[in-house]
């Protein structure tokens, strides 16, 4: 088999046979490998000793991609839609740090764009099984985005007041030292994260926390509510996929295990 | 177009135009504006580098708010009615504390005054697509208040059981000085806010510690539920496209296997 | 009317005519009293200041608390069944700590008898209109009793695993002395309470802890789960209530405030 | 009667008569004590004081295992079978660590298999009344895996990205000293355990925080949502007593509605 323009675009772009199945795994692989690299290199005593291997492999990966962007510019038929979509984006911003760090100083801001790379993860994943379940989620919050965005506002007006009461209250001997600190307390006490690098110590100060608190407790549980109504709601994917329809009184929702219709007795 | 007083009531009352949406959005502004100025003013370096400024802004915010309550009094037909209400009332503590801080020496406990501003914004957002989402989530709240309160009521008993157990098993060394200190513990450990300020040191007291967090994990549980149940029972208002109005009478949000109306009785 | 034992049985057990809630109000402020009490009497600076103020009023709680027993004990026809049931027992330890007091020198550990006598509130409020509500919780409590003992079996054998693991890991100088400490860790990590007083340092055991804060963010979502679904099949106590049945077609479930049958047509 | 060998597999693998019955509660009693001396063995000062008595007691319990083991060994038709299943290679393994502890010089690493032995309780507790109850949870978790898979997949993109985020920005003098232990800060944030070994101390980095921290609370509702809604969805193994059982093919579990057996059609 030749690789003709169409082929080598089949590779890339499907997920069929042999071939663009392990184009796949290769490219997974060298996601998560940049990934790891980017990461261990991060770790000073690691690069101390393995700085230079890190730094080829980064080539490798960097070259790779960059055969792989310049590829996909190259076999997609609409290049400049391709090239200004979010994928395209995270293909760019994949290599484009690498080629950066030569005139631009300071290296280190490039490597957020490195941990980027795993968005792309996304792409290979999205052909695969996940895809149905992945929508179930994504619609499911969509679908709860006008609720969660009041929960949000009410929450931030909470925070807002209590922080501001809690700077009252506590003052800078407590850590309380400006009402943005007071509101990232309030953020930590009411998300239940509670670090304790800034913590009431006045009484009034620890009896207005373990309202903040119960009210946490109480209000986290609208979220969950929201989610879990919508989700109930919605039809899930693999129900869908696995139900029979009666053919002789066209009851629906049947099981796939079932033989015979449930309300007529009509064999399926 | 005249600025009638009915223009006015218009455009100050009603969202329906240009001019009154506007007025929205210029409110929006200054109410956002305001808060982030009053929360930046009290990061001391902010305060000693751009404090005549932060008060300029005061001084602007204040005049304009001020203009706004006096255009809401003079052009609502009640007026007792809305000076007296709960909208009524924010307004005017949108803008009390700056006149106040010229008596009152102490101007700190104004800043949380100011806070409440942010309040302001909900009359707002209630008029837009928010309305019948932030309805939904309020009714839910309102039906399993009764459930919520029984809850909080039986945590409190735990929490004041527990906090005595904890300042007899650890004592002052751990931190435990006092029962409602003890208290104060078991809400920061039974909401697992676990800020980590107080800790218990003894064998004894990690085990009761340790039996703390497994309750709390149980009954974390139970407001969620409450909540979750409440809002799948509830109809969704997005739901209601999936609904029928009656012919005959109008009623509207009759189910769609429903066949006769149930307030008139009429077919559907 | 006279006092005759009747009546008083009446005031002391019924909750009908004023003088019976009168009892109630007045019990129910002598508990919060008495409890408040015991609470300040734990705090150093106010028992110094106000100790003989705390000890005159507990000894009226208690003189109180004891006349209201013996009434019960003469009130109630079956007296041994009454002394040994939950709440006689309860009645009795809210007396009992400060005659021991005489006796017992260790006067500290009758303070957690004392936090007891909020359970007596219970009493009370079980027969207002939050018996069907907390009823409810139970109910739903107990249908998931068994799913949540196997859950927390569960938890306690990844507890013992994943503390045995970070006490070898992380060892003596991280402050993971023992197992029993490592469990102890585990349980306030799974949980998601997180104190900080004792923390992984070296990568590996940090590595193993993010897997386990995975993993309770995981499993929190399970007894959250059962309580919800288990909820959400239950009727809810309101729901009973407000609910018709057609007398003509004889389906049920209908509205309160529908005036016709919305399945056959039948007015109501 | 006699101890035959079909009497001993009877007692050893059955759960019929008082004889396996007390076999079982036999063996649970070790497991436990096995489990709690090797937990106490790992006090210090316990073990100065018992290291002897716990050695025995270990000596012990080895020894009944290697009975038992030697006895399902024998009694098993397929030994091959048995030996290299799940429960077998826990069984080997609860006996293993003793005797290897005569040739390997690191005995703490034994440790961690020891704990292993509660996995044992999980064979004995399948055969009772909570087999249908942990089949609920388990079918409720491995129909929510993809989802779930999912979910941690775009946790760990979050974590990754945050991680790196605030290793540059705040650095390492705040704790973020490479980006591994910015991400394990971020699982520590992001589950709302919050240590607080590691907080951000600069603004920016507090209020990256912040909204990391609102993000963990809108997505600590997805798994929660997700597992709440497949168990209500899936039925309860309560609501068995609401089902028809058909009389033609015995099928069991079908809806008290249904007129016809799904499984042969016969008619209800």
């Amino acid at each position: 088999m030749k690789l003709t323009k169409k082929r080598i675009a089949e590779i890339v772009f499907d997920h069929n046979d042999w071939a663009s199945r392990t184009f796949d795994v290769v490219l997974l692989v060298l996601i998560f490998g940049s990934v790891i690299v980017a990461t261990l290199d991060s770790v000073a005593e690691l690069r101390s000793r393995f700085g230079t291997t890190f730094y080829i492999l980064e080539v490798v990966f960097t070259v790779l991609f960059t055969i792989e962007y310049v590829l996909r510019v190259w076999l997609t038929g609409k290049t400049l839609r391709y090239v200004t979509s979010f994928y395209g984006i995270v293909d760019l911003l994949a290599i484009l740090p690498f080629y950066l760090s030569f005139f631009v100083a300071d290296v280190q801001l490039l490597t957020v764009v490195r941990a980027l790379r795993l968005l792309r993860v996304v792409r290979i994943l999205k052909l695969g099984r996940y895809l149905s379940e992945a929508d179930f989620i994504s619609q499911s919050l969509k679908a709860s985005m006008a609720k969660i965005q009041i929960f949000l506002f009410t929450v931030l007006t909470v925070v807002l007041i209590m922080g501001t009461l809690m700077y009252l209250v506590e003052g800078p001997s407590s850590g309380f030292t400006s009402i943005p600190r007071g509101m990232y307390w309030a953020i930590v006490t009411l998300t239940t994260v509670g670090f304790g690098d800034i913590t009431p110590s006045t009484p009034l100060g620890q009896f207005i926390a373990s309202l903040i608190m119960l009210l946490g407790y109480a209000i986290i549980a609208v979220p969950t509510g929201i989610v879990s109504s919508e989700m109930a709601k919605r039809r899930n994917p693999h129900d869908l996929i696995n139900t029979k329809t009666c053919h002789s009184c066209g009851a629906e929702g049947l099981g796939v295990d079932d033989k015979f219709c449930k309300k007529c007795g009509g064999e399926l």
